[in-house]
């Protein structure tokens, strides 16, 4: 399947995923407030959609109806984007599909809330498969998204114990732990499992979906920590080098950390633990403009000497903490340098290649347009640019 | 029943709750973080673990077993606890239980992760409900619990953005329904009807509870409102006055405003609007105490006139946008000069007769120590003091 092919696929579902997700949104008019208007935020914001594609693709593959696994793969997108809410605020992102996060825009006590509601309203539409699809495999689906919350946030606790802990030095095989947990569970291997399920796959069955599942989520995300650094913020939704300035835990920094020598690692570990600089203001842009402006006042009038304003204008930029465009170009040198991005496409192909042969071996998935998007997406991460 | 005797039924299913938390929760080296560890510190920590003893109580008032109903109460218990996290960074609360608030020790993103991890390990036994407890019950207790995520976030919704749209002009009504949907729905309906659903209750019968513990609930909240204003800190477990530092819409404040003249209205609602002091240091502490050093050297040196130091430091502390000592006590001024404290005395006792009322005329609730339980917790809304 070619890119136009992969595209439309993707468009596809995802526009039959939106009407669904509005149908399970409540209307806003029913609790006084801005909760169920803010729900629709992001998923409407332009996204692949790759979700609920991997859902419908898997089921469809083995026979079952759209009819039939429609709403859990809308249930599935929900989900995604309750997890993005709380990831912006948890990783402290700026930017989300081209747009600013929702707690920039709400602030944070709000995208909390609207990530809960999420959550809150997408368990009843699981609860009511119980009434037409059959209790076993209603239930079965459950329990895969009980096991796909708990992994995700095991996932995402071990990256917040790296960062708290300014965990750097760390293997591949702590990221493929990580990844495993944290994106794969949700993004790959739930969807292709729930899609399974509802067309009545075997407990064997299941194990096979579930490691080509696995294997090409790592794929993905190492794709994806290319991208942002490789690609224009145009394309790609996310800021450019985002990755660096929020100090994430990506193969490529941890391939760098690897590689470096110990006087290297230390300084570029005091780079990555310095927070980002806060477009956003958690201070206050207004209290800082009138503090700026205060102290050129002062100067003005004798009561603060040059030097002093300078020295306390660098203190208050929370004591030179706060990352800079030398330091992440610093980062982007040590990078180049010893080869991470390569390495990174690297393991990318390398996961994607063994997602290969296990979709290849699962000869119960009929040929069909669902088989070869699956097959598609596998040859795709390697070049993929969205 | 009298308190002694209230605190002891309290403490017995608080107890039996806490054994199932730590059996539902998995063991922490699962996952190679600390997450699971930290799960155990709101449960772990002195509460009334009113929500398990309002659940056994109803199951066992209407002839249900203990061995039936406690993982459901104890998982009730572990959505308690999630939304604290949650609602604690949501509010920016400093302390929860007599200690520091997660957030506090141990940062915004691992708060928010732990809540959404608890969320999802809370599911998992009420799916395992419906191997035991037949399909009928174990699918009524998820579509309560559902029901009850999506009034608790609507609820939170709605005070969300009166605080954004600084909306401080409303009424009794207005209160009345967030804390029916924030408070009464997870701390109260919810118990009560899981316990009646265990049970065995009819439609009918959940109708009479949930009336009861939705008039009940809003009883507590009033009453709560209340002692954060007249109580030490060191009985009630969170900060003296908090509500009035976080800003929050009590039944208190709500009275103070619509029984002010428009200019102190104006006045309250300038203070109100101000963030609180921030000691946990958003900014750091480290980067405030340098800065601070700074400016006494600068002073030191001449290289600052003292009036200019003051100018700076009271700038920088937010342009005077915090909440200070002087501000809080205008608030209390105003509330004492209005009754407003009184009022919401009177509001709790009115929704706590109401209840009670409900309650006497549930003849299905067997005479029993369980019966006993729900009538004094009724009876002490009014006096209670923790």
């Amino acid at each position: 399947m070619d890119q136009v092919a992969l595209d439309a696929y993707l468009a596809d579902c995802r526009h039959l995923a939106l009407e669904e997700i509005r149908a399970i949104i409540p209307r806003s008019d029913r609790c006084h407030s801005v909760l169920y208007d803010l729900m629709m935020e992001y998923p409407l914001r332009s996204s692949k959609g790759l979700r609920p594609a991997l859902c419908i693709a898997s089921c469809r593959a083995m026979g079952g109806s759209m009819e039939m696994v429609l709403r859990s793969a809308a249930v599935l997108e929900l989900y995604h984007n309750a997890f993005l809410l709380h990831d912006d605020v948890e990783d402290g992102s700026e930017s989300r599909r081209h747009l600013p996060t929702l707690h920039q825009t709400h602030g944070e006590p709000i995208a909390v809330n609207v990530g809960d509601a999420m959550l809150a309203i997408a368990l009843q539409p699981l609860l009511d498969n119980m009434r037409w699809m059959g209790l076993g495999k209603a239930l079965r689906i459950l329990e895969a998204v009980s096991r796909m919350s708990r992994e995700s946030t095991e996932g995402q606790a071990l990256e917040l114990d790296w960062i708290r802990n300014r965990q750097w030095h760390l293997s591949e095989t702590d990221y493929v732990r990580m990844v495993y947990k944290k994106t794969s569970w949700y993004s790959f291997i739930t969807p292709v499992c729930v899609g399974g399920i509802v067309a009545g796959a075997s407990e064997a069955q299941l194990v096979q979906l579930r490691k080509f599942a696995a294997l090409l989520g790592i794929a993905f995300q190492a794709q994806d920590d290319v991208l942002n650094l490789t690609e224009g913020a145009g394309g790609y939704g996310k800021e450019i080098a985002g990755d660096l300035w929020e100090g994430k835990h990506t193969l490529i920094v941890m391939h760098m950390m690897r590689s470096a020598s110990e006087w290297e690692r230390e300084q570029a570990r005091r780079i990555l633990s310095k927070a980002r600089p806060s477009t956003s203001g958690r201070r206050g842009n207004g209290a800082a403009a009138s503090v700026d402006a205060l102290l050129a006042d002062l100067e003005t009038r004798g009561e603060l000497s040059p030097a002093g304003r300078k020295l306390l204008e660098s203190a208050m930029r929370e004591d030179g903490s706060v990352k800079t465009e030398d330091d992440i170009q610093h980062l982007m040198n040590m990078i180049q340098r010893y080869g991470s991005i390569e390495d990174a496409q690297s393991v990318a192909r390398r996961y994607a290649a063994r997602a290969a042969t296990v979709l290849e071996r699962m000869d119960w998935l009929y040929p069909s347009v669902h088989r070869d998007f699956l097959e598609g997406l596998v040859d795709f991460v390697v070049g993929r640019d969205w």
